[in-house]
C-alpha cells in the first residue's frame, strides 16, 4: 500500500472515520452527504475534507461519499486485512475491562494474551485470553512476536513493568497508569489518563460557560 | 481565581502538571529542574515554558521550579479545594472499572452515583456509589445538582442516555462508546475511545518506523 505523509490529528481520526463507514454498510447505507458525514463523526466538514484529500479524489464534490469504497479504503489504509495482536499487563478492574472489550468488533485488533503476578488469576482465562505469570513476559511477547502492550498496572509499578516489555522487543505501548513512562525514542506510548480526562472536562466547564 | 485564555492544548496538559507536582510533594522534594520536569511529563521543555508562561512567570528561569508553590497553584487554578461530583451510567465491565478507579487519588473528583437498568446490580453499590435504576437517572441528577456525566452503555444505546443527560441538565459528558454523541452546543463532549487509541498506535507503528 501506498505511505502517504499525514499529519498525526488526521490519523488519529482516521479510525473513527472507518467504524463510521463500518457503521454504515452493517446499516445497508450505500451513500452518504458530507454533512450528515460531519454530524455523525462530529468532525466539521472542512477538516473532514481535508483529512480526505491527503488521500487523493476520495468522494465527489457535492455528491457525498459511497460508502463500500470508502469503507474498502480505509480498511487497507488501516491494515484491517491482517489482525494486530497485542499483549496486556495488569489484569486488575481497568485490565479486566480491556479484555471484555470487544476491539475486534470495531478493529481488528485481539488481545492475545495477558500477563498478572497474582498467582490467584495465573493459569485463568477472561474472554478467552490466557492470564500468564508476568514472569513469563518476556519469552511469550518474543515467541509469539507481539509488537505492541496495553499497560494497565498500578502507577507505582509502571515504569518497571514498561522498561520489561521494551526490553521484551515491544514497540508500542498504551499506557493507562496516571504517570508517565520514560521509554528509548524507538518505542511510541500513547498515554490513555482517565482522571486527566475526567479533570479536562470539568475545567472547561467551570471556566468556559 | 482569575480568568486565562488558554489554549486547548494547554488545557489538556494542566491535570497533568499538578498530578507530577503533587507527587513530587508527596515524595518530599522540594524543587525541580525544568528538564527533569520536562523529562517526567515526557513535555519538551520549550512547550513546558509557554504552557506555563499563560499564568505569569511561574518558576524562576535557570532555577527551576518550587514543588509547593506550583502544586498550590495548580490546585487553584483546577479547582482541586472543591470537590466534583460525577454520575456513571452504564454499568458494565468499564463501567465498574472506572467505579473501582480511584479518580481522588490524584484529582478531587467523586462518582457520586452510577445508574444501570440491570434489575441484578440495581441497589447495589460498588467502591461506595450507589447503582440506581436508570430510570431515575433525570430526578437524580437534577436533586444532586450533578453537571458531569461519564457515559458507558453499549453503542447502540449511547445517543439514547445521551439525550436523557442532556433533558436531565448534564452540562459535560465523558463519552466511552465507540460512535459519537450528538448534543446540543450549550453540553461539552469529550470523546475517549479505546479502540481508536489502540488502532492508531498500530497505525504508527506500522507506517513510521
Amino acid at each position: 500500500m501506498k505511505q502517504y505523509k499525514i499529519p498525526n490529528a488526521t490519523i488519529k481520526r482516521l479510525p473513527l472515520y472507518h467504524r463510521y463507514f463500518q457503521f454504515l454498510k452493517d446499516s445497508d447505507k450505500k451513500k452518504i452527504s458530507s454533512t450528515e458525514l460531519a454530524e455523525a463523526v462530529q468532525v466539521d466538514s472542512a477538516t473532514i475534507r481535508r483529512d480526505f484529500s491527503y488521500f487523493g479524489s476520495l468522494g465527489k464534490r457535492g455528491y457525498g461519499y459511497e460508502v463500500e469504497p470508502m469503507l474498502e479504503f480505509f480498511k487497507k489504509l488501516l491494515n484491517q486485512d491482517k489482525t494486530s495482536q497485542v499483549a496486556l499487563v495488569g489484569v486488575g478492574n481497568l485490565g479486566n475491562a480491556l479484555l471484555n472489550y470487544n476491539f475486534s468488533q470495531t478493529n481488528n485488533i485481539k488481545i492475545a494474551v495477558a500477563f498478572d503476578k497474582n498467582p490467584q488469576i495465573i493459569g485463568q482465562k477472561i474472554n478467552d485470553v490466557p492470564i500468564l505469570d508476568t514472569e513469563k513476559l518476556a519469552e511469550t511477547i518474543q515467541n509469539q512476536e507481539i509488537d505492541v502492550a496495553i499497560l494497565t498496572v498500578p502507577a507505582n509499578n509502571a515504569q518497571k513493568v514498561a522498561d520489561e516489555l521494551v526490553q521484551a522487543g515491544i514497540k508500542g505501548i498504551l499506557n493507562f497508569s496516571p504517570l508517565r513512562i520514560s521509554t528509548p525514542p524507538t518505542v511510541r506510548v500513547h498515554n490513555v489518563d482517565l482522571a486527566n480526562e475526567l479533570q479536562t472536562l470539568i475545567y472547561f466547564l467551570d471556566n468556559y460557560r
